[in-house]
């Protein structure tokens, strides 16, 4: 008897209203997509909801956190948008066992960046059709690879390459090649406190990624793997309290 | 629906024979109290038999292991009775996936050193008497470490300290102090192949340990960690055949 | 050929100034014992400074940090003391690949968390008279532990003791255990953007850590260790003018 | 002062016998560009020497390991006339702390498999004509990489591609694609025992690849890498001599 994975998929939101050409691929919006996709993949009894940047608190008060087992996060244009408040939020909830997935350009995010400690940048081009992207799994016993043929073909994507500015990862699990021959940690895992992070770089507002079916049965692997262990141990963060006064 | 797991629990069975006072707190030997502690903890379908040295094949037969997802290992004084071709015959069913639980002086198995690489030598110390262990959890979100109060106290053991000649471990799960001062990596993951391996020191044949309830829930987490990923995926071990001719 | 190591040892002082009995064994202040050991251990033509907390600008200028291949840092009392603007400017230059060597308390400054990710928090317990901590090298043939007998034997000493959130490391090199039984991965290190990280946590402004000669060994060791790479080589930290607008 | 620095070039010399035609760009053998490269770019005082196939011992008898501090390693096509007693003494001093560089096809001999424990299987596709290689760095500070540019750019080469089956890897340094669209992580290192490994895929028999002149300063920054740590500590690998009897 497992609970019911409760999801929280986050959208900034901005290129739906300002390039509404891509609601074409994404009628629903890129978070309507990733909803689709999970919900292709998980069991039914998952609850899935969105949130953007746009709603109160982002759509992520305390209550919605605690009430969230793996968040997705997708941004893009709006990062320094996102109040630091809300950041800090994510972050507790990440270091208590949430899992979180960052997506494509969210490598740039403040809650990746705060979390990765790095500078996070990478090298891209962004040409007017894309590119063919090829996903290698370099991990084949890993549960976010299980069933997943590999190479998995994207046809038009914007190329992300190295060098990726991040941590070396737990697990590397992706590494993509671009048909203008640069490489790319696609899918790497990290944990941090007690959360278990996915960044995963397919997924662009200007390419149907979303709606790949090997993508989407990716990303409901890896929300599945970055589930907070079950049975909750014994060891929690260490609160010293005679300590609190001179740490923030 | 999850398949039922098949675990096969691996003991040498020569204390057994040679040193029968120990048969007062392992009534039915080593594997007899291993397979008690695991049927307490894991799901009732679980399929638990045992294999000892003196069984044919040393009850490892190509059938057995291509029936089994688990595989435990206690050894000890007979590490080199172990016939070579078995221990190819295990360390195949790793590379496709079966996983492996090493346990305590299996340290030396030809299994281990097999897939390690290294001496996996170690320093130790055997009184009378024993020590006290105690073993952290320095991997809190592990699941191995599910429901798992640190430290875990086992009041006589006997002493197994650094250096540990094993490579980086994938993942640090426990760490051991002893009444002596020495600090031991006791519970380390491997991945090799597509096999997931974990080694754990508690348990010898001179202490009750594998009667302890959280050593025993210990080693049924790690047995439901090492299953193989449900799904298979579509990324075979690669054997080109025109290479076969030079390697063996 | 190698240039000359410039190293710049930043400590709070505040310890120095409320609670001078601490000058009976550190008459020059916790800066003044580690530069005489560092002194003592590296090569006659490196270049050791120190900087404070109540220096302008903590001591940390541009121009200073710039001139700086290994950061030592020491703090406990006044980490909300300490600009953010410089913990930035350090930051960047741990990005560009400077060494920083974080020692004791200083587990719980700005830039150590900044850069782990994480709450950084651990157990620890501080009786009047310490406790003896063995540093046990688990890492043999790491450039950090040349030369150096294991275990380190420390009489008295504050404990700091498991969890420890932390990323996984790099290089796990040193575990200590206390004489209640605690055990600590003392010695970790981290590479992040280009700078290398070495935390160490013996030490303490209580007990006279840093006049121990081996101590000072694995200090100055570190130092070499972390000093940036000889040769740069030609792939910067991308930054993607096109990008900059829309990260901070 | 540092020591001279002792290197062993082991070529199992085949292809110089059966292939002829490769003399026109390897005059002296794979061995030999080997040779010409470390010259070129490592101090002075190295001592560089060649050993093969056919030489007594295979040339490397216990005197002429004890004096190599780095082995590197070619072979393709005669793995399997390796000596088992040549790939144990190897085998111990890599323990021990002696460097090794695997190169290419290599990664099928008895010494990488040994230390290992994978089956290091790969995937590859051998076209008449080669195929262009990117060999991309990710891994910046990095001393394997100091002064390379990246890609390194390949123009003819036999394509190696992922699944590779090995370990995780210490450092993950290099990345290639080739044409066909494949990735493989062409440079990785490893611990074992004391000793650092390099696995660095790129080099061949059919495509002059070691005359390359920033595939000559890889290799050479690989072997000023692997050395061992100069001043020895004192944690040996353990033996105990109570159990040496029942361990081989």
């Amino acid at each position: 008897m497992t609970a019911p994975l409760r999801i929280t998929i986050w959208n900034e939101g901005v290129h739906e209203v300002i390039q509404p050409e891509m609601l074409e691929y994404y009628p629903n919006g890129i978070h309507g997509a990733l909803r689709d996709g999970l919900a292709e993949n998980l069991p039914a009894d998952s609850v899935i909801s969105t949130a953007q940047l746009t709603d109160p608190e982002h759509g992520l008060s305390q209550e919605k956190l605690d009430a969230t087992d793996v968040l997705l996060w997708w941004g893009h244009i709006a990062h320094d948008r996102v109040d630091g408040a809300v950041v800090e939020r994510v972050h507790q909830r990440v270091m208590g066992g949430m899992g979180l997935v960052v997506l494509h350009s969210g490598h740039f995010s403040k809650i990746f960046i705060r979390l990765m400690g790095t500078t996070c940048s990478l090298a891209w081009r962004s040409d007017e059709g894309g590119e063919r992207e090829l996903v290698w799994n370099v991990n084949p016993s890993h549960p976010i690879t299980a069933g997943i043929e590999s190479p998995v073909v994207i046809d038009r994507q914007e190329m992300y390459g190295e060098y990726f500015d991040i941590p070396t990862p737990d697990d590397l699990v992706f590494i993509s090649s671009f048909a203008g021959g640069e490489v790319f940690r696609s899918g790497v895992t990290f944990t941090r406190g007690k959360g278990r992070i996915f960044y995963f770089s397919p997924g662009d507002q200007d390419f149907p990624v979303y709606n790949h079916g090997t993508i989407r049965r990716i990303l409901a692997n890896a929300v599945e793997w970055a589930r907070p262990t079950a049975a909750e141990n014994s060891v929690p963060s260490v609160t010293n309290p005679a300590r609190e006064w001179f740490t923030k």
